[in-house]
């Protein structure tokens, strides 16, 4: 492992200094050469997949893991998708010129090396990859150990059209074994040659690497996420962003996983805005108030105001104002993404400047929680941190800046 | 300290949500304090003062320990001047509409709690704590403890001021003790409240934080700067840039640490630069062509291409080209500030292009490296690494940021 840090950081500088057009080339030969080695990776991928059969995990694991010719294809349109996005490197982010005539700029940088460690997904090997690439970043990739012929057929597939493009394989590299101590080399540094971790899966995987990184983290370890029906809220809009925010798709992290009603429209509200999740098949675990509004509410614990469901169920209470809203969101919350409901501009206002999440909506489902729906193109993964990266982080926030100065020969006085 | 972290932690959300006229207020009031407690902050540091002087440490280290009427009250002027200053929180960083017609924000918001940890200048209490306070932050000061009893009654006087201002005084806190382990729990985060560490102060104690921190560090190691005299320098222009990035100070920073003069005008501009410094009384070591040019230059090691001086001495050396030089700078530089000295476009173009460091400079001293040289109004330290800041740290970098995103009802489909 120490080998491949130094391999990749010396790589990581002939990227950063790659001009957009020999990135976007590199892009386009990578996307190629996974549809040229199309049979090789599906053969390593039924490897993967007889070997993970064998073993007997669940049907949602299995199906993550399966490539086909379709599935493959839109692996390599993905890679052509990140070419195509504006070339976020050398973005002038400020610029200003000081009285001494100093003409100062900000512009954007890459990182240098980013690690990302993932579970069983084939694809991510070459979406992380891209998006590293695109925003001049070299790239270390841990597959889950489930999919590692399949990550490293399509791994080799993309260094070999780093080098179709005058770049260097090095510039994005899988791990190449299956050995754990790996992941734990890669949470120490690899010797100061990883400057950023990005985990992408599960909790127990986000928490171990939030827990023991030695380098700055990109990530969230939830998203416990909350809609807060205010008094003001329209019935009708609040009830389609609920049951949006909820059952759209229940095992996104921008869904949402309690309900906060105010006691305000509580009367009106309540029965209506439960019967619309009962009805679509959404359990309700509920407080005294809701579950007195439908017969097919169950009581809720303490602890379902901190459980992220990833399921169609939610937990719903009754709140007697905007600050009790607050401070449950401020207690139970996981800093991901919340929405208010409301047509009162001054509690919204509140509400958006209060709530210290990554992302905050005013009416407005959760599940715009996305880097798509940002319109960056794409993203890889969701941080709640508040160092470098906050909410999608997207090629933009893949990088760094530094400091231009021109000047005309000034000196300090 | 786990207590203080708590108390801390709590005191960063009021913090966060105090109006830009409420923390003025703080701020205002703080430097008052500082001025109405005169009397008890100069008897507290003649206590410091007697006791340094008891174990007899250098003439420098004392100076930076003296305060006078003179010093306070300039202390207290930067608070205010601080005051000045815009706000960093709430500038809207971005803003764009989607599709769908939802309207999202990128606002800066709190980074959280700082924590300080810096050697016996007691100014450095009222002017981190100011710093921290302006963008929304909370801050644990951890004091050197020579300076110990002067920290504690500015610390003092500015929770006083907090106070008065309707603000916890938790916001500003002083480690209570000169313990040393305290040190060791703040760079452990102080269970998950501290969010970022800024140590101030020399060599061992930025490696030492460095090295241990769990958290975040905003800090430059050293300042290995170097001025690239191109080919295509004009000379005039060379020998003053030079000089002021060497001797202007030469215990900051950003002085320059090592000269490279470019083989292709070395007949015409080595020996008059290393002239004017050596005249200026700069000691120089140098490669074999310096050494021919003035009988005063000694020769150079490796070791000297390594040093950071921050002394009137200078390494100095003929480079074959622009890659040479590059590759030097990369070899050798702490990537904090570099300059390029020529006129010739293209090459001023690579050279701010291909040195990664968080200043590049063309044409201008490096003494520049200064976040007041830069109109931030003042610094809390100078950055090199590549996460969240870089360069000069001032309130804005103190800022992290999320999004606001403002809809009529929008679901996802």
């Amino acid at each position: 492992m120490a080998d491949l840090g130094r391999r990749v950081r010396a790589a990581a500088r002939q990227v950063a200094l790659a001009s957009a057009e020999g990135k976007n080339a590199a892009l386009h030969a990578m996307a190629a050469c996974i549809r040229t080695r199309a049979d090789a990776i599906l053969a390593a991928n039924a490897e993967d997949l007889a070997d993970a059969r064998a073993k007997g995990p669940s049907g949602a694991f299995i199906d993550r893991l399966i490539l086909n010719p379709e599935r493959l294809d839109a692996i390599a349109d993905a890679v052509e998708s990140i070419a195509a996005l504006p070339d976020p490197v050398g973005r002038v982010l400020a610029r200003f010129e000081r009285p001494n005539g100093l003409q100062i700029e900000r512009v954007a940088t890459p990182l240098g090396v980013i690690g990302v460690i993932f579970e069983s997904r084939p694809n991510v090997t070459a979406d992380a990859g891209a998006l590293c690439l695109k925003a001049g970043n070299a790239a270390i990739l841990r597959a889950g150990s489930e999919s590692f012929r399949s990550s490293l057929a399509i791994a080799e597939a993309m260094g070999e059209g780093l080098e179709q493009a005058g770049l260097p394989a090095d510039a994005i590299r899988l791990v190449p074994t299956r050995d754990r101590a790996a992941v734990g080399a890669m949470l120490s540094g690899l010797d100061g040659n990883l400057d950023v971790i990005v985990p992408r899966g599960g909790k127990s995987l986000v928490a171990r690497v939030q827990e023991e990184a030695r380098v700055p983290v990109f990530a969230h370890l939830e998203g416990l996420n909350h809609v807060y029906v205010h008094g003001g809220a329209d019935l009708e809009m609040a009830k389609e962003i609920v049951l949006n925010a909820k059952m759209r798709r229940t095992g996104v992290c921008g869904s949402a996983e309690t309900l906060l009603v105010d006691q305000a429209c509580a009367e009106t509200h309540l029965k209506p805005l439960i019967s619309v999740l009962l009805d679509a098949g959404c359990a309700v675990r509920g407080d005294e108030a809701v579950q007195m509004a439908d017969s097919r509410v169950a009581p809720a614990t303490d602890e379902d105001w901190r459980t992220e469901y990833l399921d169609a169920i939610i937990s719903a209470r009754i709140v007697d104002s905007l600050d009790v809203a607050l401070a449950h969101i401020e207690t139970y919350g996981s800093h991901h993404t919340d929405s208010i409901v409301t047509n009162d501009a001054a509690a919204a206002e509140r509400f958006l400047a209060e709530v210290d999440s990554a992302i905050v909506l005013h009416n407005a489902s959760t599940q715009f929680a996305d880097g798509g729906e940002f319109g960056f193109g794409a993203e890889i993964g969701i941080a709640t941190g508040r160092m470098h990266a906050r909410g999608p982080v997207g090629v933009e926030q893949l990088t760094s800046f530094k400091y231009r100065i021109r000047g005309s020969g000034q000196t300090r006085p």
